[in-house]
Parts: structure tokens; sequence; C-alpha cells
């Protein structure tokens, strides 16, 4: 499992408040402690109430990879904050997150991502919105993977996020989401990568922490390769590395739990 | 989800005590308390370590349904002891648990399905063992399927058990035992239901509740239909009832969790 640290973000309100007095140190604290529990890569969103996303995003990357070396998920729904991230970004190759398939923004996706030579996440939506049933969904996948082939860009650096809505909005969409995830590996070949934003899928719950892993275990188990999550959420962690041993992608031990905890 | 409640097992040795002591009132509390918490059937198993195996299943049944009205899964190795459970059960449909895909015992357990009206768990096994890749476990269930149509019962009377062996002597199996389950569904229309002995799979594991409780969401994720399961673990009961909204089984409130808790 490829784990994405989630919390630099500006919909946060301790980032937020970094973020609007410029001040480093809560948002390098955030990136250390993530990079400790485990994080392979940090997601790294300036938040929606910013004025100069671009500028915010250069600033962003800049302190996070004063303290840590792993490299970012570099994520804004604008692309000009998106390619201003990766300008900067120093530690290996990033992902950008992220694109629909709606052909300009993929375009534009596809050619920073060759030029940066960065991975990308495709979102499973396009003009039209988020489809509900998996078949809607793969279709939309197969297009990002047919455009992005077009680019040259191999389908093993793409991840494509089929958009786990919040369960109390769109509970029908969860089980198609996660027979999109197990479809997708049939797309092509060798097959892109899935990942999902796994704390929507509980936003507004009242038990959201119990949520966000029960759908992590059941993602991981149709496939999921990889996860935007809160790597300090100790409970979520251990999930995985349960699930982990029982799909035989760690070898088990008695002690497995404790060797898995940093 | 079926829930069949795991304890009235002579395998624990509160009930292999309360057997050689013909004690029915620790027998009875266990029956009542799984009742209580949500079992919709609860296993019957004299456990090992008894002579005369017929005669304490005959007792245990009779124990059980003076204080449940459920019905039962009549578990034992020989089918004179699942037998003699059958003649004296009265709560609706029983489940024999179980049989495996060799000829002579297939044959006696569909007869005493016809006979006495049951449901029947068959193993995915025959006189060879348990095979580890899922192909092999599917054909077995096929043979099932197939023998038990001969003998006209309906395929949604039959249970496969795919049979998941603990973790630390055989761990990888689990996930061919989760690709199974996903398999099953596609061997007949409409499809055999499938069952799993989860605690099976903590055997001997130092974090057994954990790993039970992961190992069901991930089989409930592909399709599982029924489990023989500890339904006073209450983390099991809640990580249950969450994966039944994700999968779209029961409708979301905020208060679902407090809802499924009795």
């Amino acid at each position: 499992m490829i784990l994405i640290g989630e919390r630099i973000n500006g919909l946060f309100k301790d980032v937020r408040k970094a973020i609007q007095e410029k001040d480093p140190k809560p948002i390098q604290e955030l990136a250390i402690k993530q990079a400790e529990a485990g994080a392979h890569y940090l997601d790294v969103n300036t938040g929606p109430a910013v004025d100069n996303p671009a500028e915010v995003m250069d600033w962003l990357v800049e302190v996070v990879q004063e303290v840590v070396d792993i490299p970012l998920s570099i994520d804004a729904a604008k692309m000009d904050a998106i390619e201003a991230g990766l300008k900067v970004h120093k530690n290996g190759r990033p992902i950008i997150n992220s694109t629909t398939a709606e052909a300009k923004m993929l375009e534009r996706a596809l050619t920073l991502t060759k030029e940066y030579n960065a991975l990308l996440i495709g979102l499973a939506m396009n003009e039209k919105g988020v489809p509900k049933d998996a078949n809607s969904r793969c279709a939309i996948a197969m297009e990002i993977i047919a455009v992005a082939d077009e680019f040259g860009i191999p389908t093993s650096d793409l991840f494509i996020d089929p958009l786990i809505l919040p369960v109390g909005v769109a509970q029908d969409h969860a089980p198609e989401v996660l027979e999109t995830i197990s479809q997708i590996k049939t797309l092509a070949d060798p097959p892109p990568k899935t990942v999902i934003g796994l704390s929507n899928v509980s936003q507004k719950a009242k038990h959201r922490e119990l949520i966000n892993r029960i759908f992590l275990v059941m993602s991981m188990g149709v496939g999921l390769d990889a996860a935007i999550v809160d790597v300090n959420d100790k409970d979520l962690m251990d999930a995985m590395a349960t699930a982990k041993i029982l799909l035989n992608q760690e070898i088990y031990a008695e002690s497995y739990l404790e060797m898995s905890r940093r």
C-alpha cells in the first residue's frame, strides 16, 4: 500500500491559519509527524480559501521540503497552482493530484506529467460529473488511460481515483467504488494503480474513524494500491497492517503489528 | 449477513466442562447471550473429546432449544452425531455442518438434508485435503453443487465454506479464500451461499480479534453471505454493521451503529 499523508491541507483549521500567517512551523511539524508514521508521499493542498493559490503552493512545497525528503502529492483544483508546486519540487517524482477526464484539463495535466516526470492521479469524472455505476467510472478511467498513452505516459505512472463520496450523501456509490477498484485492474496491462481519498467516505458522519477503517480494508481486499489517509490514525494503520498480512503482502509473524508500528 | 454463533462448542473449556457434568446451565446461558446479540443460528458442537457424540448432541440440542427459538447449526465430524441432532431439532430449518466433497460423506449428508428439510454446509475439500488455490476450491464447490442438484436440493439451500486456515499456518491461503468467495457467486444461478468459520483465521495468533475483524470485513467486501462468529465480540459486530452500511445492505443513518447494537 502506498500511503499519501492527507494532513497538509488548508481545509484543516491549523493549516489554514499557518498559511494565513505564513508560519512554516505547524506545517513542518505535520510533515515530520506524517513521514515518521510511514507516509510514502505527503499531499499538499492550499485549501480553497486563498487568493493566490500558485504562490501559496510554492511556499508550502518549499517549507515541507525543508524538513522531509519524501516526495509530495501536489493537490489543487487549478493546474497553475499545481505547476507552481511542481516547479520547486525536488524530492523524487511528485504526484499531480489531480485531473478529471475533461479534455482540456487532462491534456494540460498530461503535459505537466511529462515535463516534470511526475505521476498523475486521474479522477473517474468528466464535465458531466461523477457517474454512479462501476462501468461508467471504468469507461472514464479508460479514456484517461488512452489519452495518457497518446502522450507516451506509461499506464503504471497513472493512479485512477474512482471517487468515493460521503456515505451520508451517496451511500449507493460505495459498493460501485469497490467494484470499480476491482475492474480497473483489467483495463490495461500493466494496469494503472488505484487510489482513494479515504476520509471523504465519512464526511459529516458520526463514526468517522470506524467508517474510514472499514472502507480502507474492503478496498484493499479488492485490490486498492494507494490511499490518501491520516497516517497518524493508529487504529487505521493497525487495520491496514492486518489487511496486508491477510492479503499475503507482508510475511506474517506473531508480532507483525508491533513491527508495523513506528 | 447470516450470523451463526460459534460459542456452544466443546473446544471451549466452559462448554466441555458443562458437557462432562451434564450441566445445562452454562450452555443455556451461552445460547441466550448469543441469541440476544443477534445470532440467526447457533452452532452446536460436542467437541472432539466425547465418547458418545450422538448422545451428547441429542442432549445439547435439547437443552439449547429449551431456552431459544432460533434454528441450530448441527456441527460434528460424524454424520451419526449430526443425525442425532437433526432428529430432535424443532426450531425451523437446521443447518448441517458439514460435509466434504468426498462421495460417501456427501451422499449421506445430502440424504439427511432432504430427509430433515435442512440447509447444508459443504466444505471446499475432498479426500485429498484442502487445495490452496481458488480455482481448485471452486472446482470442489462445483462438485458439491452438481451432486446436490442430482439429489434435488436447491443450490440456494447450500452454503459453501472455502475453508480459511490459520494465518500463522497457511498465510497464502487467505487471499485465495477471498478469491474463492468472489468466484463462487458465478458457479450457479441462483448461486450457493458462502460461509466461513471466522475464528479459524486467527488460531494461535496474538491479535485474534483484530485479525478476525479485518478478515470478516474483507470477506464481506467480496460477497460473503454468512459467518460462524463470536456474536458477543462487540468490535466485530460494529465492524460488520459498518461494512453492511458501506455495501449498501442497510440504509445509512447517523446513528446506524447505535441502532445495530442490542
